[in-house]
């Protein structure tokens, strides 16, 4: 808005949970973000992995050791509104902070997986395997989303923003990729009926492009699809496969740009935002 | 295909598998689809309601007496592979029938529930209703979609047509109506996945309409949205409303001209299909 009075994003001081942050992308997320945090922000990081969170930990406070970094280890899983409830009220408590004391209260959903990715949906006939996939990458994001929306309810701060880490593959069928499609379709159509329902939050979901990680490798190793195999080799080769500090420095420039519409999708290689 | 051998779709010896047949859309579908199968098809009704079943079986039968029509009361959420494959297999041998009897594989994924309607999607953060939802919605569909193709496999019939039965809530947040847009989004890229997936296979995502159904009446009397309900009201009232006879001729015209591309989505009010 010209003229108007464009809070920055970064600087705030943040009370943020950030799902996956024990490797690529989150771990990057976690240092940048926490890098750019106004002081006694508070750094929540959740994921199965206790020594990749704390490993996260140490890079995000030698970024900026202004801040608090407290690593929750737990399966997302698993996780019920009372675990995220309590896990979220514990790391306020362990900055001694209320939520009325953080100028923005931020959520980035960035933990996933990328499902059964040797078969095509019409072989996958094994319902338990289903549903953990659709508990982990949709039942999860959604109650621990509900539980941060509740310790930090309309007009507790002064900005709230949620993020959902999604993918091409939430808008294009890709062979091979059934689960993680179906997944990351759910969830961008979850966060565009949240924004819908609550014009006072801010929400994007951030299609990082494709990025090298641990999935990237996973996706090679698995696909019966032979050219999205060669295409993901060629990228690595030719280095034009995205890389997690690029992508995360995208999504930064993303968030304090703000000119996307809560709800909106925003990948790597749009322009104008 | 102008100068083709166009095959046409009705009045072939067909087996289906419809779910959702005991009432609303479903059972119309039962019905008119029915009257137009081939002498000796086999219809296979799936649904919860087992005297609801059996009506639409009578009806069926009353429209069509030279085709069989099973009934399987059942409650699709907690059917697995096994259960899913033996009732396919059952109703072959209901009505002494091989998979390589028929011309047409047809099966219709008409069963979904509107899953929670009063909270928005920040107050729902029970993660059992959630995966309950999912199941039936997703997980389900997914399951009994591979094993009617395990039964069915390339090669083994002339023709194979998927129908996944989706919504505007599919493409479009609606307020209130959380769960429903998470599931036929999610429902919609399975379908766009297995179509890009099986070539072979002519896979339709079929949107309906409003039609007049209990599932209207349902969103009138729960959603927190204002607006949608008075939507719905005045449809109802002006009778602009779409009726269940008008979008059953609606989807039988789009299958029976072809002119989608197999994994599409069409909408009762789309043109040229």
């Amino acid at each position: 808005m010209p003229g108007g009075t464009l809070q920055p994003f970064w600087g705030q001081k943040t009370f943020c949970v950030l799902t996956g942050g024990s490797q690529g992308i989150g771990r990057r997320f976690a240092i940048e973000f926490g890098r750019k945090f106004g002081k006694e922000s508070v750094l929540l990081l959740l994921a199965r992995n206790a020594q990749g969170l704390q490993e996260t930990r140490a890079k995000v406070l030698e970024a900026n050791p202004d801040i608090t970094v407290v690593c929750i280890p737990t399966d997302l899983a698993k996780g019920g509104a009372e675990l995220f409830r309590s896990v979220i009220i514990n790391g306020l408590g362990e900055a001694k902070a209320a939520p009325g004391d953080f100028q923005l209260a931020f959520i980035v959903h960035n933990a996933g997986s990328l499902g059964n990715v040797g078969p095509g949906v019409a072989e996958m006939n094994d319902s338990e395997e289903w549903s953990e996939f659709l508990t982990l990458n949709i039942t999860s994001t959604a109650v621990l989303n509900s539980e941060f929306l509740k310790v930090f309810p309309e007009n507790s701060v002064p900005n709230r923003t949620v993020i959902n880490i999604t993918s091409l593959c939430a808008i294009q069928p890709f062979i091979s990729m059934g689960q993680y499609c179906v997944s990351k379709a759910a969830r961008e159509m979850f966060f565009k009926v949240l924004a819908e329902e609550n014009p006072s939050l801010d929400v994007l979901s951030y299609s990082p492009g494709p990025v090298d990680t641990d999935m990237t490798v996973s996706i090679i190793n698995n696909t019966r699809d032979a050219k999205a195999r060669q295409i993901f080799i060629d990228m690595k080769e030719k280095k034009t496969i995205v890389t997690c500090e690029q992508t995360t420095e995208r999504v930064m420039q993303v968030l304090s740009n703000k000119k996307y519409k809560s709800g909106q999708r925003v990948d790597y290689f749009d322009e104008g935002y």
